[in-house]
């Protein structure tokens, strides 16, 4: 069976967290380049067809690098304009975050490769970073707050079986500037770490003193 | 081949960035914890032999709930502890840190199950929360700081293959108070969460504000 991936994006004033470090116009270029990313593990993987979900204007499918692809307009909320897409969806649909760029092609074949209706990839603090639905119709979606715990009781509620995908490449989405010092660190060949390193971004470890690794400018 | 796990474990002042939450004791105590979770998984996973390295006094091994198992001691810092410890050795040794409750037997048996020399279970910040060697007498360890990438350095530096495990649950090593949060939301049956609610610590969310998820007492 086909296997759809929704890629929900936010371009217009995105990752406002970090500002203390990026301007503006930076924050809505790393966030393209995340999407590049993301976009680029999918084309990788088992994914047959890629959907992208821009949830706010200024945005041009002529900036995507990457293959071929299907973009809709959305500008509701993340639920709203997700639950819409799903609903009536018989195949099976992968959504997950444009803001995860060292996730992996293996890992998102891993959660393919699972048996269970429904499996959720965990942010820190209880998000949902990839969502797995075999039965996208019968399912709504509820982003924000522990929305990880939120989707699994959902699944129970629904008697679909499910699931937790233990990644923790899936688990980094780019909001804060400790998540930047992830990206440098282990993004080496990625777009987005690419793009911060020709602004200058670069990791301050100092292993004396044993204090945290930082991202300085 | 067998295959041994080393755990290095301190207790005595144990978690020093919780005591905004739990008294010296209660460190003391999730620390234990903490070490019977990880060796709950390890006792599940394909590891033959596991040696608990006291890196502090005030442990007996009475105090472990899981198998059978060896305890030695050494109070000298990690590394030289570690590097004393794999020097000499010839069967492959796992290096599993003990404050990573939520870490599953596969996770542990697909670190095992890879092919290469020298394998990177990765925390947040550049740490190294889980180290497969296959040849440990050929290696030494460096803990602190970016010691993922130092690691992949040496094993690179040593002709050594090398690749990285990808795993969320290892990569939460508690340290600090939000580090409980993950604990709280994915440990239900882990023995360090059930210590945490029966001292009457929770989560605290607060979906509409879309403020963080907090851990509160």
């Amino acid at each position: 069976m086909e296997l759809k991936a929704i890629v929900p994006f936010k371009r217009r004033g995105a990752k406002s967290r970090l500002k203390r470090l990026l301007t503006l116009e930076e924050r809505e270029e790393l966030a393209l380049m995340m999407l590049n990313d993301v976009l680029t593990a999918l084309s990788k993987s088992m994914i047959d067809e890629i959907e992208i979900l821009a949830t706010s204007g200024g945005f041009a499918v002529e900036e995507i690098e990457i293959g071929a692809m299907e973009v809709k307009y959305d500008e509701r909320g993340l639920n709203e304009a997700l639950n819409t897409a799903i609903s009536g969806q018989e195949q099976p649909i992968l959504i997950i975050m444009a803001d995860i760029p060292l996730v992996t092609p293996d890992s998102i074949n891993e959660m393919i490769n699972r048996n269970e209706d429904v499996i959720v990839s965990p942010g820190r603090r209880g998000g949902t970073n990839a969502l797995l639905l075999r039965k996208p119709s019968l399912f709504s979606v509820s982003y924000y707050g522990l929305s990880c715990i939120e989707h699994l009781e959902r699944a129970a509620l629904c008697n679909m079986s499910c699931g937790v995908h233990d990644s923790f490449f899936m688990s980094v989405d780019i909001d804060e500037i400790e998540d930047l010092v992830e990206l440098l660190i282990h993004g080496k060949n990625t777009y987005s770490a690419r793009y911060l390193n020709d602004l200058g971004l670069h990791l301050h470890a100092d292993k004396e003193s044993k204090r945290r690794v930082e991202v300085v400018r």
